[in-house]
C-alpha cells in the first residue's frame, strides 16, 4: 500500500458503532482510525493550517488536521465542518471516485470533537458558506483517517457555550452555566470566545512586560513561599514546611521592595498571588496572577504613577492594535463599549471622588473608603464628565491604607496613595513605602502590629534606601474589565475560589 | 535661599556624629542631611547617571545620585567613591570657595552605602582613575546632602563580597560566606555580581518568551494551588485551604496538557514550582522558576525536542550577545570558560551514553538511571568528543521515566522521552505524553497509582486529544550553568531549601 504514511503511521481499526467493511469496498484503504500516533515515523507531509485554506488554493490536494465540529450526512454525502482553533471549513464527503458509501457512513459516525487527518481537493464554493470562518471554499475529502476519538457524549456542545445569553434566552436555545464551563474547562476552552479570551490575555503580559524592558525595568522571580506574613498573617494560607510551617505571598510587595534597596531601581515581576479570604464575589480569586511593580524615583511618587499608567496605556493601545479579531471575536457573545482612555490619564484626587459621589446624592465620610457599589458609580459619573474608562485615584485617606503607606507631607489625614480603575472597578493598588526605617516602625506600632513579626522587612531599609513607591496589577481584572466581561472566572483558565480548587 | 529644591527638598539636618556647625560656616547651606523625600515637591532638577558621566561632560556642573561606596579623607580633601549600580565615580569634597572644612568633614563622616545628592563639576583626571568604572573623569563636589542614612556598621563589605575565592585565600583577604550573604540579602544583590547575575536572569527569561512567541506559541497561566497530588503525592507540600486542605503544584504539566487537549496547540507559562524534597545540594531548591513547554505536534515528538532545542540555542545566543558586560563582570569573581553549543543541537540517545560511559570504565545497567556522578562523567566526555556543552539525550528506558511518558514504539523498554543538558548537568526534562486515555489507565495501573486521584487527568483526555510533547526547564540551573557558577543559591534572588526560608 503505497500510502501508508498518508494513513497516520498504522493499521486502521473500525469505529465502535461501525459494521466490518464490505470486501468490495473500493474505498476501504482510505479511511479509518489511525493507530496511536506514539512518534513512529517522521513522514514529510506537509499539514496545512485551515486558516491557509483560500481561494488561491483552489484546485490543491491538501492534507489538513482538524476536529470534526459538526457532521450531517445527507443521502450519498456527508457535509463536514473541520475546526482548528478559531477557524473552520466544511469538508464534504461524497460518494464517488473517491469515497464509498461505506466511506461516507464512517465520516458521518465519527464523533464530534475527535481529531482527523483528512485529504482532500480544494473547491472555490458555489456561494458563501454561512457558519464557517473559509466562506469561498471546501474540501473534497478524498482520505479521512480518525487521529484521536472523542467520546461520543460531550458534557457540553461548543454551539452552546458561544451563544450571546440574551439570544439563548429569546429563542429558548441553551446556553452553558458557568460551573458546567468550569468543571469540562477543556472542552470550554475550544470555544472561539475561549481561544479570544486567553490568547488577548497572554498579549497583556507581553505588553506588559514589553513597556517595562522598554523602561529599563528588570524582572525579578520572588518567592511564594514565605516564613512570615507581613500584614499581619490575616488572610494567608498556611504551608507545612517540614517540620515547620510556613505562609504563601499575599503579594511579592517585600521582596520587590528589597530588590528597589539592592539598587535595582525599577522592577517587575509577573506571578501567582494567593489570597486566603473568603469572599464569593464576581472579582475575587483566592489565586490571581499578580502584574507588579516597583521604581526608585526622585522626588516625586509622581514620577511612578506616570509610569504606571503610560504601561496601562501601552497596553490597551497594544490590545487594540494587535488583538481586534480577539476583541470582536469576544464581542459577538458579549457586546460590549470599545475601552476608552485618555492621554495623559486622567488623575482625580481622592476628594474630587468624593466630592463627585456627594454630588450624585452619597453620603460618605472624607476618610470614608469606597464601596464596591459606590466605585462603580464613581466609574460611571468619570464616564460621563471625561469619557474615559481608566482613571487613577490619587491621595487616599491615610486611615484606610496599610501600615508601609507613605503619609502626605502637606495634609497629615492623607497619604502618597492610589488606585487604578478599569470600566469602575480598581485593577490596581499602590503607592508611595515608607523607606525609613523610624517612620516604618512608628506607622507600624500605630497600627497594632507585631514589630517582632516584621523586623526583616523594616530591616531591610537600614542600610540605605531610596525612595521608591509602586502597585499590583490583577491580570484577570483587565483582562475582564478591557473586554467588558462580569465575572473573572471568564479570564483565568482555572480559577480558584473558596468554593473551586478544580480542575 | 534660592537653592531650596536643590537642597533635597527640606530643612537639613545634622549627622549623628557630627558636632554643630560653626558659625562661620561659610558652606553651611551646602551639605546636611536632607529631611525625607515625602513627595514635597516637584523640582526640576536633572539627576545625571553616572555611566553617563564621561569626558564630554567635562567642566559641566551637574547632580548625581549615588551611594556612597567608600570615602577618604586627606588633609583638607575627601575623596569619595559614589556607586550607582555597577557604576562608580571618584568624587573630591576640598576645602576651597565651596566647601568648608566642615563640609569636608560632613562628607567623610557619612556611612558608607548611604544615598546622597551631589552636585559638582565634571573634571578630566589627570591619570586614569582605578578602581572606578568612570576612570577619566572624577566630580568635584560643591553641594552634597544625605537622602537616606545607611547604618554605621554594615553586615558584609561589598569589596570583601565581590573578591575572587583564590584571591581571598592567597592574600588572607575576607571573603563572604554563603549565609551570610543569604541572610543580609538586600546588600549583596548590589554588587556588581549579582546585579549581573540577576540582569542576566531577566534577560533569559526575556529571551525565552520572545523566542517562543516569534514562534506562535501563547503564554498561558496555571494554578499554584491544586486539589491533588498528580504524581501520587509524594514530595507535595500541603496547604490549609479554608476547612479542606489543599496542594502546591510540583509541576503545571497537567494544566499545560489540559490547554493542549483545548486546542492552544503551543503553550508555555513561567512560574514557581513547588518541591518538597528534603535534598541538600548545590543544585536542588524547595521552590524554584520553571520556564516550561508543551506542543503539539504532528507525526513524531521530535518535531517538539527541535523547538525547545532551538529555543534554548537562541538563549544562549542572545545572552552573549545582549549580555556580554554582564558575563565578563561575573567572571571577575567567577572565571570560567564560555558557554559552548552546537547548531543544530547535538543529540545523543540513552543508549549511546550508557555506552560511553562504559568505555570510560563506568558500570551500570541498560535501564539504569544516571546518577548525578555520571551525568557529570557523561559531560566531560560529550564535551571532548563533540566540543560541546550542551546537549539532548534521547530514549531514555520507560522504567527511570513517570508513567505519563509515551512508551517507545519499537523498543517497548524504552520511552519518547528526554534531558537535555549544560555543563554536565540536567536542566530539562521532557517527554511525549500519553494522549490515549486507555494507555495511559494501562500504565497508571502498572505504576501503582490509584486512579480515583488522577481521574480529572486521565478524563482531559476523553475528548479528542493531539499527540503532544514538552518539557520544565529550571531557570535558576540555566543561569547557574550558562555562567559557571556552582550554586543554585547564587542565581535564586531568595532562595528556599528544606533549611532557608528567609529572607
Amino acid at each position: 500500500m503505497p500510502s501508508a504514511a498518508g494513513r497516520g503511521q498504522g493499521k486502521e481499526r473500525r469505529l465502535d458503532n461501525e459494521e466490518q467493511p464490505a470486501a468490495d469496498d473500493y474505498a476501504k484503504e482510505r479511511y479509518g482510525v489511525s493507530s496511536m500516533i506514539q512518534s513512529q515515523e517522521k513522514p514529510d507531509r506537509v499539514l496545512i493550517r485551515i486558516k491557509d485554506l483560500t481561494e488561491e488554493k483552489a484546485d490543491e490536494v491538501v492534507w489538513v488536521r482538524g476536529r470534526i465540529h459538526t457532521s450531517r450526512a445527507k443521502g450519498k454525502q456527508c457535509f463536514l465542518v473541520l475546526r482548528q482553533q478559531q477557524f473552520n471549513i466544511q469538508a464534504l464527503v461524497a460518494v464517488g471516485q473517491h469515497a464509498s458509501k461505506q466511506m461516507v457512513k464512517f465520516a458521518a459516525n465519527i464523533n464530534k470533537e475527535s481529531i482527523v487527518d483528512v485529504e482532500g481537493v480544494v473547491r472555490k464554493a458555489h456561494q458563501k458558506i454561512g457558519g464557517c470562518t473559509q466562506q469561498d471554499v471546501e474540501l473534497h475529502v478524498q482520505r479521512i483517517y480518525v487521529i484521536s476519538l472523542a467520546e461520543p457524549r460531550l458534557p457540553l456542545q461548543l454551539d452552546d457555550a458561544v451563544r450571546p445569553e440574551v439570544e439563548g434566552e429569546e429563542d429558548g436555545r441553551a446556553t452553558v452555566n458557568q460551573d458546567t464551563r468550569l468543571d469540562n474547562r477543556v472542552i470550554d476552552l475550544r470555544t472561539s470566545t475561549s481561544q479570544a479570551v486567553f490568547s488577548l490575555q497572554s498579549g497583556i503580559c507581553q505588553l506588559f512586560r514589553e513597556t517595562l524592558i522598554g523602561k529599563g525595568f528588570v524582572e525579578i522571580q520572588t518567592p511564594k513561599i514565605i516564613s512570615a506574613a507581613s500584614e499581619g498573617g490575616a488572610n494567608v494560607f498556611t504551608v507545612s514546611y517540614f517540620k515547620s510551617s510556613a505562609y504563601l505571598a499575599q503579594s511579592p510587595q517585600l521582596y520587590k521592595q528589597m530588590c528597589i534597596c539592592a539598587d535595582f531601581e525599577k522592577v517587575f515581576c509577573v506571578g501567582p498571588v494567593f489570597r486566603a479570604e473568603d469572599s464569593n464575589t464576581h472579582r475575587h480569586l483566592t489565586e490571581f496572577v499578580g502584574l507588579d511593580i516597583e521604581m526608585a524615583f526622585n522626588y516625586h511618587y509622581h514620577e511612578v504613577v506616570d509610569e504606571i499608567a503610560d504601561t496601562l496605556v501601552q497596553i490597551f493601545k497594544g490590545l487594540q492594535e494587535r488583538f481586534q479579531t480577539e476583541i470582536q471575536t469576544v464581542n459577538k457573545q458579549f457586546p460590549c463599549e470599545p475601552f476608552k482612555f485618555l492621554e495623559p490619564t486622567l488623575r482625580l484626587e481622592y476628594r474630587e471622588a468624593v466630592a463627585m459621589l456627594r454630588e450624585a446624592g452619597i453620603e460618605m465620610g472624607d476618610e470614608e473608603d469606597l464601596s464596591t457599589p459606590n466605585e462603580k458609580l464613581l466609574g460611571r459619573l468619570v464616564k460621563e464628565k471625561y469619557d474615559t474608562d481608566f482613571y487613577i485615584l490619587d491621595k487616599y485617606p491615610l486611615a484606610v491604607r496599610p501600615f508601609y503607606t507613605m503619609p502626605d507631607p502637606v495634609n497629615p489625614k492623607n497619604s502618597n496613595s492610589y488606585d487604578m480603575f478599569m470600566r469602575g472597578e480598581e485593577i490596581l493598588s499602590g503607592a508611595q513605602r515608607i523607606h525609613d526605617p523610624q517612620l516604618l516602625t512608628e506607622r507600624a506600632k500605630h497600627h497594632g502590629i507585631d514589630l517582632e513579626k516584621i523586623k526583616a522587612y523594616i530591616d531591610s531599609f537600614r542600610f540605605g534606601a531610596p525612595p521608591h513607591a509602586g502597585g499590583g496589577i490583577g491580570l484577570e481584572r483587565v483582562t475582564m474589565l478591557f473586554l467588558g466581561l462580569h465575572n473573572v472566572r471568564q479570564t483565568s483558565m482555572f480559577p480558584r475560589d473558596p468554593k473551586r480548587l478544580t480542575p
